[in-house]
């Protein structure tokens, strides 16, 4: 899996992530493309791939995996904090 | 996989929802909990799933599925909204 096939989501506008998503599949005939974010932007993932494929991509790509994930950062102030993550795998059928 | 063994997420306190998920486990003896979300609290259905398993549950969990759909509903105005859900199955080792 190039890191090229891979959309990381945070604030731009929601449209941007669904093209960018529907454009690896249609102009650049990418077979796979993960969608990946951390923390509060784990939501609007979903919604992107759900968006994607659903009203975009019609019934040519499906789910194959999902992963969920955590990792302990510390915080200047020094206290420890969890943020988790996501990777959808959305593939062609 | 009964009813009683999902815990859907919403806006209550963080913490009600992880001891809700370590009693499934616990106290109940269930081998499998489903945590469930819908739009804006996906993130944190992510997040309560991820300090279940790795703060209150130790190694003794692992997650067995992870299910991502969306519907589209009509709001009062007649504007036709999609909405993503999510399901997190955690389950006994």
């Amino acid at each position: 899996m190039k890191d090229e096939n891979s959309i990381f989501v945070g604030n731009k506008p929601f449209l941007n992530y669904v093209t960018g998503v529907v454009m690896q599949f249609t102009s650049r005939g990418a077979s796979e493309v993960i969608v990946k974010a951390r923390g509060k932007f784990i939501s609007r993932a979903v919604d992107i791939a759900e968006v994607a494929r659903k009203r975009f991509l019609g019934d040519t790509i499906n789910i194959k995996d999902i992963k969920i994930d955590s990792e302990e950062f510390q915080t200047k102030e020094g206290r420890t904090i969890r943020v988790s993550n996501i990777e959808i795998t959305l593939g062609k059928k």
